[in-house]
């Protein structure tokens, strides 16, 4: 399905907003909070300014639960959940999404593989009816599961292997990530994707999708009450899956070397050079560290006012780019990126010792009360905002508590961010910020006589 | 047991030997090669000037063949085969062997685990009792488990963590393999190594040992007949492991970006850098192309011949040491590697850029017909010197025969080596020596005030 091409961009963009604006005001809706007997959780968010509803269910899998040699396997089962059961042949619910003018989506993470729809108010008990059928009725022939691998197989030639930036990113994932299965991309390696098999699909499904392994986010025209009740007349008929085992990935050794790798791509027109730490997400973090670490990136590197944009874009004139950003919305550990394009007649080295000397400055000196007091402004500020979009909300919900943190964590965001003092800032930069615990990218125009070829 | 000690180093210098030495001429010793018929194979190499023989059990499973989270247990289960059984408690096999004068080792690489003794031959019947016995008769208690845990743990304090030439390669593999196993430290990552339990290792024992997971390699005062008899007298009695799978390990995506990376330890006295490249293995390369590459290392990187060691420590002087190695004994892919220390005064980017410029010399001119002959004369005389030791030719063929290859494939190593030409040593040069399929680690001395806290 075309609407489903950009699934893992949309779901890493999500992730990366939650993380950004993971947010409740006491002033935003009430969020109301079930659990069906099943397991099911149910999170209702209510938004009557239109008859509308956004029904997401969010799956506590993704793609670090693959077993080895099946990378891409979480992402193809999303795309093979359109494939019809017993009751709902292949296609039939797209269709009546699309007949009753909604719209729909699909995208899968690390950590969570999710579904959505955004339909007319009152025809939100059909979609949970759907949604329902297909957690645990799912039925594959390799009539339908050989074409959709090469529909797998064709989404990383055109998101991975055509983009060199994120080529780029798988490269610094493998390479950041020694030993836990972050490092493999969610997409899946291609020499992997294309041994994957109905069996495989069938095994994964059986395995993780169930009741109790899933998270219902509704945002829109409904009551909790009624939410709930549709809920129990939908999933809370299915049995809860017997077998779901709290997620246990192999953990990373402590970092010791500092990496760095070049990726030269025939595509590249300006040279970019991107750095990944590996740093605690909210989950793994202890507390006031993760709100300290996206303090540290919207000070360091979100927007023209931070240090890394004044120092390497507007006073040195090294860079035409410059910034950071940290994703707290990770089951196990996370990354804080730094990144920068250089100016004609600069070299990447040039930028990244530009980097490093911003870096250095805040470990050394700290930062700025006044620094302080502006990002954590903006930052509430832009997630009050932000609630204004009902899907954005659905989706904060969605991926927080598919990765460990609870309704009440996202609520407490904004007193966790008024929280942060100077020194804890200066103190993640200190700890986190140390090369060892990173991959630093060179991305280069190729312009070998094979790079013709090779593109 | 002190004399295990050094099994896994000892493992890695045997592979190496075996790859630079892979050998049987036809003046050598008449192997023989049998197969029980519960599946174990016997390779017999007779050697009749002393009354001693080596005996050897090589069970095709390492560390490669762990499941994810559990590094390190293929060792461990290795240490606790030593625990004794129902009909012989821990220890009584090692007093026995001490008792007749013998000695013993085991070994674990990432392809196999091995054990050996080294006693009299009236004393072989007597060894080869106790090895089956253990083969499926292992008893294991949490007593005599966690006390060896403590033991593998300081194993690594030791191996590892006290040598920063080890912790570089550790380093390098972990991101050179950005898929495959190979990329975990055969002793383990410590944080899993301290998880590892009485059942991971039962576990891992009966899922992998059985006679038909196994090959046994006597060397010594023994004929062929002879040795059929004890082991059908012996192992021969043991039923077939009715699950043994083939080795599936997941691969490589190709490899793409030039890495990088730089360990500071506060322990090192002379920088150095080694580059490993992925290459392939005799079990994965085409027809002639391993032999290519052995050639290519010898030429490179072995002895003050060699024109690394010419170009960096003789003509430039720019290097203390210098040179390169290949290894082609590994069941999937493989690696090639270069290293070099500078003198005093020199960079490690120059003497990186001096090794460059030698490989690109060999890219781009090839090699002397002179040179080639001078390397394959002394690779097979080095072979048939190297048959004159009983224990060194039984590591051979394990290793061998635990990795892919046959009886047939060892003997006819010589051939192979003479059939390289020079076209095929430059070949092998220009597809396999290219950066992107390799990592470079520079290994520097810490000196930041941290260092001696953290060594």
């Amino acid at each position: 399905m075309p609407s489903r091409s950009k699934v893992i961009a949309v779901a890493l963009l999500a992730a990366a907003l939650a993380s950004s604006a993971f947010a409740a005001e006491s002033s935003g809706p009430k969020i109301t909070d079930f659990t069906l007997s099943n397991g099911l959780e149910l999170v209702v968010i209510p938004d009557h300014r239109a008859p509308v509803v956004t029904h997401m269910i969010w799956y506590k899998v993704g793609a670090a639960d693959e077993m080895p040699g099946k990378s891409g396997l979480a992402h193809f089962l999303e795309h093979l959940m359109f494939k019809g059961t017993a009751n709902n042949p292949a296609g039939k619910f797209s269709q009546v999404v699309s007949r009753i003018g909604g719209q729909e989506n699909a995208f899968t993470s690390n950590d969570y593989t999710g579904y959505f729809q955004r339909v007319p108010s009152d025809q939100l008990k059909t979609v949970m009816e759907f949604e329902a059928d297909r957690m645990t009725g799912l039925q594959l022939t390799d009539a339908v599961v050989l074409p959709e691998r090469d529909v797998i197989l064709e989404e990383r030639n055109q998101r991975m292997e055509n983009n060199p930036r994120a080529r780029l990113s798988e490269q610094i994932e493998a390479a950041l990530f020694l030993n836990h299965p972050y490092g493999k991309p969610v997409i899946g390696w291609r020499h992997e994707m294309e041994g994957l098999t109905r069996d495989d699909a069938i095994g994964f499904y059986r395995r993780f999708y169930g009741p109790n392994n899933a998270v219902v986010v509704i945002a829109g025209d409904i009551e909790p009450e009624q939410a709930k009740k549709l809920a129990e007349e939908t999933y809370g008929k299915l049995q809860p899956h017997a077998t779901i085992a709290p997620r246990q990935r192999p953990q990373e050794p402590p970092p010791a070397a500092v990496r760095s790798l070049t990726l030269a791509d025939a595509r590249v027109e300006m040279p970019s050079l991107q750095r990944d730490y590996l740093v605690p997400s909210f989950r793994t973090a202890k507390p006031g560290e993760s709100a300290a670490l996206e303090v540290l990136s919207n000070i360091l590197g979100s927007g023209s006012n931070s240090r890394l944009y004044r120092a390497l874009v507007v006073d040195k004139a090294v860079a035409v780019s410059a910034g950071a950003w940290y994703d707290s919305s990770a089951f196990d550990m996370s990354k804080f990126g730094v990144y920068g394009a250089p100016r004609e007649g600069v070299t990447l080295p040039q930028v990244e010792a530009a980097i490093d000397a911003v870096i250095a400055e805040v470990i050394a000196k700290g930062i700025t009360a006044e620094e302080l007091d502006r990002v954590k402004t903006r930052l509430i500020a832009d997630a009050v905002y932000a609630q204004d979009n009902q899907a954005t909300m659905a989706r904060w919900y969605g991926s927080a508590l598919t990765t460990g943190a609870s309704v009440k964590d996202v609520q407490r965001w904004p007193e966790r961010i008024r929280a942060v003092t100077p020194q804890e800032v200066q103190d993640a930069a200190r700890i986190w910020l140390d090369k060892r615990r990173s991959v630093t990218g060179y991305l280069i125009k190729d312009t070998s006589p094979q790079a013709e070829r090779r593109s």
